[in-house]
């Protein structure tokens, strides 16, 4: 019988279909840019296709020049617009701002690499500094309030550009689905006093039929109302709300953990395409005891229909417990 | 530049961005079922490879055999089951209830016809009343707390059998995005002491730039924070929360409302896939002074990404009052 599991968090509700269930072979995903192989502009030596450079991890060097390890470029049409003012205002019912905002790249490798997963740890790491590093420098400025950062990876996963990279978009308003986790997760502070993620990586640990890797500082699972066959959840052990808070020595190793699930899915899956996105505290908060920043893997290996726009209410094939248990023995090297 | 514009029934911000606009021609939506021609289980004549029906209409003959107009039946891989108890259960902070429900398809025409559009008006009252009947129905049984009614039209919206249908989809909980919809308008109503919606439609009405069709009873509008380049959202002009409190007299006009609407939207972008969905007041209320039932059609013409996913936050390169000219200028004949 299939199973209605509600997300405790948002409260969304997801329906479990097993008699759907497909293995994972079943899913046929195809090649994540089959038509790559021409001119990448984010390869090193083409810094000049690209625009300048914010900034760039480099020994020595010219600025947008070679020499660089991980480099953060301007998206070239970006969405949102740096300079202005918010402009807010009404018309009628309606709210308005000018799109004041940014919307940056992240350029995790100088070589054509096309996934995260396929660089070393080392360069990981780097690559996280850098997400680090642009939510410190952007929070400064007061008009923005949030900073999404999300990887698209694959055609089918909204990705353009093959070469691994990631994208920031701050923006002067906090997105709707992080409000709502906020929250949910504080209407569960203000009734038991504790945050609900920690309470939920302490009943996983119990469990243990979701969790699908594990190590002193993190721990990745199978969200029990997981939205997508195969959705991962990283998630910090220790209670923070704020991912730029991450102290200096938990930066490698939660590299060796991000690293080790997305090697664990591209093994499973025959590398999938995929989404990842990073949801964090606010920029005009500090810490909060009630909300947990984690990381949100979306494999995108079934098609989104007129039902789950329409309602928020996902169809899922595979049971987490069969995820976490499949992703859990699959060899991640 | 660009612009940041908030719904307000569910607090939703989307991203107006005018300097990435592109032309309706620049949306290329190829075939909406590339492989289409082989049998289709859906059409006169083909009853007996399909689950025997629920309803249908028709002139004479026996049920599960031709001579219908409009015909009903359980989907063949339902992700919910009608029989037995709703189990509601909690496992540590999780919530859990059995997967009951209904899941029917409404097959509506005999014919093999690819779009509602495509058939005449009177088809399509038939389809509508069809519509009606089931949720009439269903709403008796006290499990079922709410019908989705939706579309699925072209493989790049997620449908897989070409002959014109809708699905049905019949859960025992409020899905999300409906419950935010009636908080949103419920907090508007304590406040104002007016409808969200029957608001809206004043505004767009003395507005005008929005509009793209209209009848007596009707709107079709762009949407202020319109999602999607052409979305396009149906509402009746007089205040109603429940769908299928439609009287009589009304259905003829709603079914050339409709038609009118998707032919714009067919011979503006070339026949692009589709969903559209209805969002009705829940089984267990009645009609509510602060809700608004309506159709929302989504144009699948461009492809979702991380940001949105993981945010809510939409990216739309057409300003709906573009949209709403093109779409009002184009013949639906």
């Amino acid at each position: 019988m299939p199973e209605l599991r509600k997300d405790p968090v948002t409260g969304r509700w997801v329906i479990i279909a097993p008699e759907r269930f497909k293995r994972p072979g079943d899913f046929v995903t195809g090649e994540r840019y089959p038509e790559d192989g021409g001119f990448c502009p984010f390869c090193e030596g083409n810094e000049s296709s690209t625009p300048p450079e914010v900034i760039a991890y480099r020994n020595g060097g010219e600025r947008n020049a070679p020499g660089w390890s991980v480099r953060v470029i301007p998206n070239r049409h970006p969405c949102l617009q740096v300079e202005g003012p918010l402009g807010k205002r009404g018309e009628g019912i309606y709210d308005i701002m000018n799109g004041i905002g940014a919307h940056e790249i992240i350029i995790e490798s100088p070589e054509h690499v096309e996934d995260i997963a396929d660089l070393d740890e080392q360069q990981i790491v780097r690559a996280l500094w850098a997400y680090r590093d642009r939510l410190v420098d952007l929070k400064r400025d007061r008009r923005f309030v949030y900073g999404s950062l999300f990887k698209n990876v694959g055609v089918a996963a909204g990705g353009r550009i093959a070469h691994t990279h990631s994208q920031l978009i701050v923006t002067p308003v906090v997105p709707k689905t992080v409000s709502e986790e906020m929250n949910g997760a504080l209407h569960f502070y203000n009734y038991r006093g504790r945050c609900l993620f920690c309470d939920m990586i302490v009943q996983e640990r119990d469990d243990g039929r979701r969790i699908i890797a594990e190590s002193e500082e993190f721990i990745v699972v199978a969200p029990f109302a997981s939205r997508f066959p195969f959705e991962m959840w990283l998630l910090p052990a220790k209670h923070s709300s704020v991912f730029e808070n991450l102290p200096n020595y938990s930066v490698n190793e939660l590299a060796s953990v991000l690293r080790d699930a997305l090697r664990r899915l591209n093994a499973a899956l025959d590398r999938p395409p995929y989404n990842f996105v990073v949801h964090t505290g606010p920029f005009d908060r500090g810490e909060m005891p009630y909300y947990h920043w984690h990381i949100e893997i979306i494999p995108r290996i079934i098609r989104i229909a007129g039902f789950e726009w329409s309602t928020d209410f996902y169809i899922n094939p595979v049971p987490p417990e069969e995820a976490a248990r499949f992703l859990r023995e699959t060899d991640p090297a």
